[in-house]
């Protein structure tokens, strides 16, 4: 792997479980945890996820050959501009972020001369979070997308390709811009359609809500994110997002129009053709 | 529990489970199964599921105390004409239907003099579907809402809620109108947003769908069940999931409009209130 020293910076579930997943592979260089909460990265360490760690951003990425941002995506600018001044020449930095291209915008000016900055987003999550939930087989089988651009060092995009697969995630380039448009209509838009089902049903009655059964709360499951980070990743990719939404908005009045006609041919027929792509999709 | 001859319609999950639950239970009546798929029907017999079957709903319903129909909703009009010269004065009719009123209307006028009509909905469903999903505890803890009306006989009332103790559900009264309301909000309006939720990813770029993780899938899920039920669950319920449908619009467009205004407060305080009211239902 090449790497002596790894830093990982948010050791919450994608944290702690990259790091158990490079232990698992035999990794035998250093991994640092670095946060905001000395309790728990006391815990990680007692639990043999990282090896040694510290409270502060500069400090922790001291000497690493890998840094991984792997906090909340509205965070990235704030650490960066803490250890720009620590990273070492010749070292990687990557992330776990939701987002791509607007992150990129504020924090590629911020990379120092002679560091690379490689994005990643592994495809990967548990109804829990935290490290009690991390495990070394979490990226297993998981997609992790790769999000070079034009002018990324190729030997930096090599090893962070390299690195993920070692974890058990298969890699897929996009570009950041590509990236963004994907998960704007495959994550984004339904984080913000969970969060608005949920709203349009306390306007119906705000006591009917616990009526629902197993299908409502497979559906709703994603507005229990937190809130903080969905409001980041919506503000970073905002044009990508209001463009699905609007599709979406169009799909829905489509639907409203179709009831209104009392068009059950039409509706049945909107039915089938989600059903038809839904079955495509791999089972979980 | 007093029924002799219990005669159920539609041998699938739900019509299964029901007679599971009752054998489990000690019912030692008769129970008899009746649908058009023979074969289905055969192996309900071998597997213990009924004790005798009939494909034909009027030989099927012969001498039956109570006759639950557990077909999709669309055929209950259907099948009451074909049965109602067969049911025996006395007889309680009830049946499984994710819509009450819409149906009701249509089949009030065809029960016959002396036969009681109470309509029951368990809320209870799995990802599998048939015979072979079928378990006698599918209802335990389930609620199952009971719908009687101003007029429905008293005692034909208790016995439905009664049977439906005993396969372990708890049982809740509504009214028709007020199930078919609650109903749209937390079951029909959710279908019709993860069919649109579906189609307008695929009005984005037709192959992206398949990189959609764990959040997309829970959403989307119920993009999966039969469409020509979901379809006649619609025409018999059209007003409520229209209303339903014209606020989920309104929230969207709220969405949408806090994204243009880059009101990103304002978007995380309408995460906030779902956020809350979704930790407020009951865990799986």
């Amino acid at each position: 792997m090449n790497f002596k020293k790894i830093t990982i910076i948010g050791i919450g579930l994608i944290g702690s479980s990259f790091a158990l997943a490079l232990k698992k592979q035999g990794f035998n260089g250093t991994i640092t945890g670095v946060g905001r909460n000395e309790d728990n990265l006391i815990k990680a360490k007692e639990m043999g996820i990282v090896d040694e760690y510290s409270t502060s951003h500069a400090e922790g990425v001291t000497n690493a050959d890998l840094i991984l941002l792997a906090s909340p995506v509205g965070h990235f600018e704030g650490i960066i501009k803490n250890i720009r001044d620590n990273i070492k020449k010749g070292a990687i930095v990557t992330d776990v972020g939701s987002v791509k291209a607007g992150v990129l915008k504020k924090i590629r000016p911020l990379i120092p001369e002679g560091v690379s900055f490689v994005g990643g987003h592994p495809i990967a999550g548990k109804e829990c979070s935290g490290i009690y939930a991390a495990t070394p087989d979490l990226f297993k089988n998981a997609k992790c997308i790769i999000t070079p651009e034009e002018n990324t060092n190729r030997e930096a995009l090599d090893k962070v390709i390299d690195i993920w697969k070692k974890t058990g995630a298969v890699t897929v380039i996009m570009s950041p811009e590509e990236h963004d448009l994907v998960f704007a209509a495959v994550s984004h838009l339904p984080h913000v359609v969970a969060y608005a089902l949920v709203n349009s049903i306390l306007d119906v009655d705000e006591s009917i809500l616990k009526h629902g059964g197993k299908g409502l709360k497979d559906m709703t499951r994603i507005a229990l994110s937190p809130t903080e980070l969905w409001r980041d990743i919506c503000s970073y990719n905002r044009e990508d997002i209001l463009m699905t939404l609007r599709k979406f908005s169009s799909s829905i009045t489509h639907m409203i129009n179709l009831f209104e006609e009392s068009d059950w041919d039409g509706l049945e027929k909107e039915f089938t053709r989600a059903k038809k792509a839904r079955q495509g999709i791999e089972p979980d």
